[in-house]
C-alpha cells in the first residue's frame, strides 16, 4: 500500500519533470529549414536529460520493486532524490541556451552529481530498512556503477572550465553505463 | 506489477503532454468575437494533436493490455515512443503559429512519422518478448494500418513543400484510420 | 483493468488541468497590499474553475464507479469530455484578464456548456453500453440537473452581451446545484 | 476503491504543484558563477515550498491511509486542501522575486496558514466520518502540532511587517515540527 503510493507519486513527479522540459523547446521564429539549427543545443540537451530521467525512472522502478519495507526515512530519501531531479529542467534550459559556457555545463553536472548522490542515499536507506542480508543488499554489492558515475560527474564539473566537450562526453558515458537496469535485481522484478 | 507501473507512467506522460499543449492557447489580446478568428489555426492544431495523442493513448492501452511480459527492451521502446510524443506540443505550437509555411507543416509530419515508427518498434519489441505465436502477434498480423500511416506521413512531408493542405488532409486521414482500436485485440482487453 | 486505467488517465488529465490554471496567477509587480486587488478577477476566475473541475472530477468518479463495461465508445466519449475540460484554463485566463467584456464571459460559458454536453454524452454512452435496465440508467433518470445546467449556460451566454454579472451568477448557480454528487448513485460507490 | 482514487488524484495534484514551481527557476541571463547568486532567493523559496509540500504529501498519505470511510464531505475537504496547496507556486514565486518585502512574506504565510486550516478541516471531516472512537481520532488527540503550526503562521504574518526574517524562521520551524509523520498513526500505515 505505502509502497504503491510511493511509486505512484514518484512516477507522477518524474513524468511531469520529463514532460515540462519540452516547454523549453520553443518553436523558432524563422520558418526556414535552417531555423531548426538554432534549436540544436536545446534539442540535444533535452534528449540527454530525457534519457537520464528515463534511466532514473527505470532504476527507481527496479529499486523500489525489490524493496520490502517503507520507512519514514525511505519516504524522505525518495523526496530528496525527486528534489534534485526536479532541478533538471532548470539545468537543461541553461545548457540549452548557453551550451558553450563552462558555468552552465558545470551546474548541469552538479545537478547530475547530486541526483546520483541522492539515489545512492535512497539505496542505502532502503537497504538499512530491509536489512543487510536482503536480496537488494546482495544485488547492489559494492555499487561499482554508482561510484564510477559520481567520479565521472566530479571530473566533468572540473573539466568544464577547461574543455566542456569532455564534460558532455562524460555525461553521455554515465548515461550509457546506466542504460541497462541492474541485471542482478531486474530478473526478479520482471517476473512479477 | 511492472506492467501496471509501465502503464501508469505512460498514462502520466501522455496526460501531461496532452494537457500542456493547451498552454499554447493564449487568450487573444482583443475582446471582440473576431479576436477568436486569429486563434483558429492554434485551435485546429490543438484539436488534431489532441486526437492523435488520444489515439496513441487508446492503442497503447490495448497493446500493453495484451502484453504478457515486460522486458528491459520493452521499457526502453516505450520511453522511445514517449520521447517522440513529447515533441508533439513543440510541433503543434509551430504549426499553430505558422500554419501556412511548408517547414513547420513538414516537421509536424516528421514528429508524427517518428512517433509511428516508435510505436511500431514498441509493438515489435513486445511481440519479440511474448513470442511469435502469441495472441498479439496474430492480432497485429502484417500491420497494414501501421504501414499505411508511415507511407501517408512520408507523402505528407514531401508534399508540404508543394501544397500544405494535402499534408493536413493526410494527417487527418491517418487519425481517422486509427480512431477505432484494433478490433482483433480490443474485445479481449475490453472483457478484462 | 480497462476501467482502472480510464479512471487513472482521466484523473491525471483533470489534475493537470486544475493545476496549470494556477500558472496564470502571476505574482503582481507591486509589493503593496493593494497590489493584490488587481489579482481579484484572476483569483475569482481560478476559484470558479477550480470548483467546476472539482465537481467534474467528483461526478466522473461516481459515474465511472457505477459503470459496468468499457466500450470503445466510452473511451472516446471520455476523451471528448477531457477535451472540453482542457479548454477551461484558456477560458479562465481570458475572463481573468477581461472580466468585464461580454465575449470572454460568453466564451467561458461556451466551454462550460460544451463540457456539460460532453458529460451528458459520456453518461448516455455508458448507459448504452451497460444496458437500459442498469442501476446507472435508473439513477440518472430524466437527468433534471443536467438539463437545468445546459439551459443555464445558454441563458448565461446570451445575457453576457446585456449584463455579464447575470452570467457569472448563473455560472455560480450551476456549480452549486452540482456540488453534491448524485445521491442516488453515490451511496453504492461510497460503500465500495 | 473510492479511497484509492482519492489518493491517486491528490498525489497527482501535489506532484504537479511541486513540479511546476520549478518553472519559476528561470536560468539566469549571465553565465558567470555569481549569476547563480541572484537565483538564491528563488532557490531558497523553492526548497522551503518543496519541503512543505513533501510534508503535506507524507502526512496526507498517513491520514488517508488510516481513514475507513470516504464520504462526500471528505472529497470536498480534500479538494479544499488541494486548492490552498495549489496557491503555493504563486506565493513561492512572489517571495522568490521580492523576498525582502513584508506583503509577499505575509501572503506566503497566509497561504501556509489556510493550507494548515484546510488540513485540520480534512482531519476533522475524516474523524467525523469514521467515528469519534476510531483509531485516527485517538491518534490525533488534541492535535498539539496542528495548533502550534496555526499559531506560528499567525505570528509570522504579523511579524512580517516588522522583521521578515522572523517570519522565515517561523516557516522553517513549522516545517521542522512536521518533518516526521505522526508516530502514533504511522506504524500501522507502514505495516500495510
Amino acid at each position: 500500500m505505502s509502497k504503491t503510493r510511493l511509486e505512484a507519486f514518484s512516477d507522477g513527479v518524474i513524468a511531469i519533470i520529463i514532460t515540462i522540459m519540452v516547454l523549453e523547446l520553443r518553436p523558432p521564429e524563422g520558418v526556414e529549414i535552417h531555423a531548426l539549427e538554432e534549436m540544436g543545443p536545446d534539442l540535444a540537451a533535452y534528449i540527454l536529460s530525457f534519457v537520464m530521467l528515463g534511466i532514473y525512472w527505470n532504476n527507481h522502478h527496479v529499486l523500489v520493486g525489490a524493496m520490502r519495507r517503507v520507512s519514514a526515512g525511505v519516504l524522505w530519501a525518495n523526496l530528496h532524490l525527486l528534489f534534485w531531479l526536479s532541478l533538471m529542467p532548470f539545468a537543461t534550459a541553461w545548457i540549452g541556451r548557453h551550451h558553450d559556457q563552462p558555468v552552465p555545463v558545470a551546474i548541469y553536472g552538479g545537478v547530475g552529481f547530486l541526483s546520483a548522490v541522492a539515489y545512492t542515499i535512497l539505496q542505502m536507506t532502503i537497504i538499512a530498512a530491509d536489512g543487510r542480508g536482503s536480496r537488494l543488499a546482495q544485488a547492489v554489492g559494492n555499487d561499482a556503477k554508482g561510484r564510477l558515475s559520481l567520479a565521472a560527474y566530479v571530473t566533468a564539473i572540473i573539466l568544464a572550465f577547461w574543455n566542456y566537450w569532455i564534460s558532455y562526453a562524460l555525461y553521455v558515458c554515465v548515461a550509457l553505463i546506466w542504460l541497462v537496469p541492474d541485471r542482478r535485481i531486474a530478473p526478479h522484478a520482471a517476473s512479477d
